[in-house]
């Protein structure tokens, strides 16, 4: 393992300022410090831990609500936290930014701050550190991303492919037969995961899998106007949607155009957020059990800390039935 | 929560009959313990643990071997046993037979034995608990088996896809495009997950994908005798086996026809079992590891304990490249 004199040699410079550097002491110029952070990452140092010192992990968090019970975020931290304190770990919440991960390297961040993993949430493909994270050494669990082949990495999330066949298997059950799916843009992982396994499910379960089934939109707006009207004209009884926000907002403009729910159409959404049980109808929606998402979140990086290089833990999803769903309409009803 | 008295009622005889069953006393016959547990299994009976009385859990285990140190079950028992002891827990080893299962369900045969939860190795889909695994209330673990939608049930194994694709990019890497593969009959999940994998590696890295690449076979001997010359007719200068043992097989019978490995044909396992570091040449091939696999059995078995409902748990493959694989031959070369 390399050692301070070894940071020092390659970089030209003494013990003490490297020393310094690595503590963040103030006389040392903001790039000299990142100089030596990025080399300490390179020769692979680590900072010895003081007995009865700090164990601290962070969750870095982007792209997501966590302050109030009722948004998403909420229960994954709380979850990770219910497991972490106890196991003797400090928990810190880092909102990141674009900016503050091209100050430095993954790693760097990590080594800098005393970090010893991370839970990360709500990170988009786009972000630079999830580049980073595909040779990074500081273990790193994502929420909704999978990196491949780097030991040091992680994914937790539901099981998405089983989410879709529920809810499939769920309007088969009722009688639909041609099931539409609204998304959000297919621009993050986890999009792309659901929107495969829909067609998966619908292929799975012998029904009709063109891909005009599908729309997806940056905006919920967009999906309204555009296709959830081209959707209806296609034909679909059932409609099942990438989270619940958009079911939601599905519910509200099928009503607005005259549709019953769920005499005419049904909706299913995903997540099962604490507005599903409020909306009119409720909403039968894919659960995604928040709590246990943060335990598995620990429990994964706890492995990755301890050299067991979990690659993939996935929860099992379940559907919650409420009543935006029904027995499909039969083709021989008058439209209406 | 049943009750002793609950089940009394339901059978129509004495408390103290059901606790004698229960506690598999000698005076009670083979099929009233059998109707009293199935009973007791239905309403949901879960035995009172005495305070400082054994935590048991067990490792069901067929169709592999494991008592010594080179076989494939060996390390996955050490490291499941390296996590559960430790952690108070008494680690039974219970190698399983059809007639076992046939005798009692599995929630049945658990409730007898005092069995918290179960790490399930070597099942094959036509096992007769695989069905019960589908709604049993027992935390079970499967090795290499996937049961969906059940939320005491989980499947532990290595990212096969992953493995594939690490194996089929190291071929691709060195110039080969006529890719083929050999495995064992697809009868159980894995080997319909490695077989899938294979085909879905191929098509990501743009390489010809047609279903006569692959030959599956119950017994090595066929592999090597049917599809081996197959695929060799059919110009493949890559091959990617289930198995280590069929790699090794089909290193030998290529040198046999007179082929060189690697400079004529170039030849990938799947394992990384003790044995591949000491074949002829030595054998590149995708590595479980097993110890890892071990204890990652444990932690989803605890998760499952404590009602976080893992679904999933897929730990990185890694490919170790030793001296099977080469340069791919080039089409220009002479048949030798």
């Amino acid at each position: 393992m390399a050692t301070i004199q070894d940071i020092a040699d390659k970089l030209g410079i003494s013990k003490g300022t490297v020393s310094k550097a690595l503590n963040g002491a103030s006389d040392i110029s903001e790039t000299l410090q990142k100089n030596v952070l990025e080399t300490a990452v390179e020769l692979g140092y680590t900072k010895l831990r003081r007995p009865g010192g700090q164990r601290k992990l962070c969750i870095l968090i982007e792209n997501m609500d966590y302050r109030e019970a009722h948004q998403f975020g909420y229960e994954i931290i709380l979850g990770f936290r219910q497991m972490a304190e106890p196991a003797g770990y400090t928990v810190e919440i880092v909102p990141v930014t674009e900016k503050l991960q091209k100050s430095a390297s993954y790693d760097a961040f990590m080594l800098k701050n005393d970090y010893l993993g991370a839970f990360v949430l709500g990170f988009s493909l786009s972000d630079p550190w999830m580049r980073d994270f595909q040779t990074s050494h500081t273990p790193a669990v994502l929420y909704d991303n999978y990196i491949m082949a780097n030991p040091h990495t992680g994914y937790v999330g539901v099981d998405n492919s089983e989410g879709m066949e529920l809810a499939v298997e769920h309007l088969k059950r009722l009688g639909h037969r041609k099931i539409g799916y609204l998304s959000h843009a297919l621009g993050s992982h986890i999009m792309q995961v659901r929107h495969k396994a829909f067609f998966y499910a619908l292929r799975q379960n012998g029904l009709p899998a063109d891909s005009s089934l599908a729309g997806s939109s940056y905006y919920t707006s967009q999906c309204m106007e555009k296709h959830l009207p081209r959707l209806l004209k296609e034909g679909v009884t059932g409609i099942i949607c990438s989270h619940d926000l958009i079911a939601s907002a599905a519910l509200v403009q099928c009503q607005q155009m005259g549709l019953r729910i769920p005499a005419d159409v049904s909706i299913i959404g995903f997540d099962d957020l604490p507005i599903c049980a409020y909306t009119s109808p409720p909403l039968t929606t894919v659960r995604q059990e928040r709590v246990q998402l943060g335990k598995s979140g620990y429990y994964a990086l706890e492995s990755l800390m301890n050299g067991v290089a979990i690659g993939t833990l996935l929860l099992h999803a379940s559907l919650v039935v409420r009543q935006s769903t029904g027995t499909a309409r039969k083709k021989t009803d008058p439209a209406e």
